[in-house]
């Protein structure tokens, strides 16, 4: 079996079949990550470089990982340290990254679709690390694999999403896996932070500001970070906040499903997640999460990776 | 033979049984630097995660290479390219980079006690790279490591210590290390640099503001870095601090006993030492301290990482 | 056949023959990494340390990838996260990274001279990654090895080189490399941008502002790169620049010669270069070169690496 897609922009460059084969292959890998020795020779002859144009700390320390349990060869950067202040355009400092000899890229970038646009551009294996507000595939897959470790399947699973939906790239990643899956989402949070027309696009039903009713409904509800640095002063204080859309234990326990609890993480504490929350031992699953991403990420590099080389530019999709 | 010790967060968790081990297993390290091929197999199934919450050149390195040379695979932050501006915690930072299945955590931080308290929360090993103004023991052991090679034992030495102590978490772990080990330490510098109470809390005799005593005294001298960003306007101007209290040829040459030369590094040439007296042939062991910091390194996470798996957090102790 | 250089510090310090050795043993690193395995065990007890006191992108790259192909353990850093801040000299900055048994440092600095005169004070190998406004040997050697491919010889071959000499050390390096090795070639420029007395030095004849003259004479044209943040209001602006002295499709068409274009990036593309030359099939060799420059780098890596441990400081030349 290999994956149809060519790279990894986004969910919606992967067909469900591709969805399946990268979740059957991340059990595998999480197997391997239960051995004493962690490591496979897959991507051995491999280099892969890690160009992250925006801050980063557990997705970039997670693909590093797997890269090295996949024994490829490694080089990264961020723009702290980087050309790109010298006003290089990005596309000549990927090619030029490539023209080492370099078989696949992993890249975070803060504009919405520049992986999907390098991926018409360059000879190389394309990865989303998390592209602006757009997607960022990787967290959906492991969100996705966490639950069905949990669950056992995604089928007619109720999944509840509350927060910032619209500046969310995790959120739409998610949205479009799950939906497709056959899992049923819907959308909480406050109104202004609900995409126009979000209903039509994933034929989820009408977003709600009540988390209560989310509670009431979910097996799962995936509580979305705070962007505290945009918020802040515009539209809530973090308490109120915290009040009004924001997870604590006197709701939770009066929910009569008990949902389990995700986070893609940095989690604000306070904010949109009590602490105890976050720490709910058998209910949370933020530490599931940030554990299964590194065998996902594996699985999609290894499934990538032993494709074989990219002849010329992928089509556009 | 094992260390008791489940972490290094300090001196002040070793016995000096387990100070003694690290010290005998860092002459095997040293040895093998010495051949053509300085690496071992010994960590080659661990993962070493270094995350520098502080600015550090040459112990992050240090601390790098020793694990290059155990052929463990490492993964690297420093805050500056982190999550950590994203307002998360230290501890679920931490707890995200183990739950990609990190064996051990290399830690520097700004705030003293940050690696013991983390120790009670996290399941891996532990080690201090430095601590607000507390701790930093591998400098201590290095340190050690350096005067035992050079005299072949520490009971009896006489050490002087010069500078800031109050505000250096290398004096601390040094005096505590090296009171234990039955060498006498005595302590010079400004009064205002002398913390209240140190001859009670670790039995040296009272401090004084006298370098010309030290040299007449000690068979090695222990000059600290002067902070010059703190001290500059307020205390001292750094022409004074030389004057009055720094190591310079002139007061060397008049000692009768001409000790030996340490420094942790790095080095203000021309305040607390002068560069002839910090190049001095024979007599200098700042590099060598450099040097054995990678062989006691590696001793340091050899013996923590072969001990087996931590199953649990450790006590307090 | 073995280097006699003990460094690569600049051209200045290569013979005619080791310029041909590097270019020869170039030939068979850019073999290695036509193989699906791109790795030799050559400098497996090797390690290199990777100093960029300036920011670096594909510099800093290349060198790392060529290290991971040679099989060298690496340490790097930048100065965004050292101690340089707090005030050490560079030579105990080096030292120190040396104390650590480190057999090889690569080095990029601001200021002019510095990887020479650290050959004189310590005891690695020393490769200057581009100092100040002197040299970039590494760089020049690349661009030598892409016309070597492209020409089959560089004797009689005519080199345009374009833009600001003064300031470029690529320039510099390449002037001194070309025209040893039996290369015509002629500057073109701004006159302030030229260096007195550059006919005499390297026996080049007079410089011209025209590049439609470079256009009608050379076989190759070296366009590089004008410094936006320095020039812009002083001297002229990006437009004017491009007008007067840039490479853009009307001229090159109205050229009978049709010369190969190199650029040593990064690109301002519309100002030195107009974005259809850069990109000109068959005509544009920009990533050839930056191709090259892994090769090129681990051939002289290797030639160095082999010649066997250094004794002591080499003498200056």
């Amino acid at each position: 079996m290999a994956l149809a897609a060519p790279h990894l922009t986004g969910i919606r460059g992967l067909s469900e079949e591709d969805i399946t084969l990268i979740l059957e292959t991340s059990v595998q890998f999480k197997e391997v990550l239960q051995r004493p020795i962690k490591k496979v020779p897959a991507l051995r002859d491999y280099t892969i470089a890690n160009l992250f144009f925006e801050n980063s700390t557990r997705t970039r320390l997670s693909f590093e990982l797997a890269q090295k349990r996949l024994s490829a060869d490694t080089i990264s950067f961020t723009t702290a340290s980087s050309s790109v202040k010298k006003g290089e355009t990005l596309l000549d400092t990927v090619r030029n990254i490539l023209a080492m000899k370099v078989d696949m890229v992993v890249i975070r970038h803060q504009n919405s679709g520049v992986p999907h646009w390098l991926s018409g551009k360059i000879k190389a294996r394309i990865i989303n690390a998390g592209d602006g507000i757009q997607e960022h595939p990787t967290q959906a897959l492991l969100d996705a694999f966490t639950l069905l470790q949990r669950f056992g399947s995604l089928r007619g699973l109720r999944v509840a999403i509350v927060g910032d939906i619209a500046h969310s790239r995790v959120a739409k990643s998610n949205l479009d896996l799950l939906v497709r899956m056959g899992a049923q989402v819907r959308l909480f949070g406050p109104s202004i932070f609900m995409p126009r027309g979000i209903e039509q696009a994933f034929s989820v039903g009408k977003p709600s500001p009540h988390i209560t009713e989310a509670l009431a409904w979910a097996d799962a509800v995936m509580m979305l970070r705070v962007q505290l640095e945009r918020m802040d002063t515009r539209y809530f204080t973090p308490s109120e906040y915290q009040t009004l859309y924001g997870l604590h234990r006197a709701i939770y326990e009066a929910s009569p499903n008990k949902p389990v609890i995700l986070h893609p993480g940095p989690i604000n504490r306070g904010v949109e997640l009590s602490s105890d929350m976050a720490d709910l031992e058998g209910k949370s699953l933020i530490l599931d999460q940030v554990e299964n991403g590194v065998a996902v990420r594996m699985a999609v590099m290894y499934l990538l990776g032993t494709k074989g080389a990219l002849q010329q530019p992928a089509p556009m999709y």
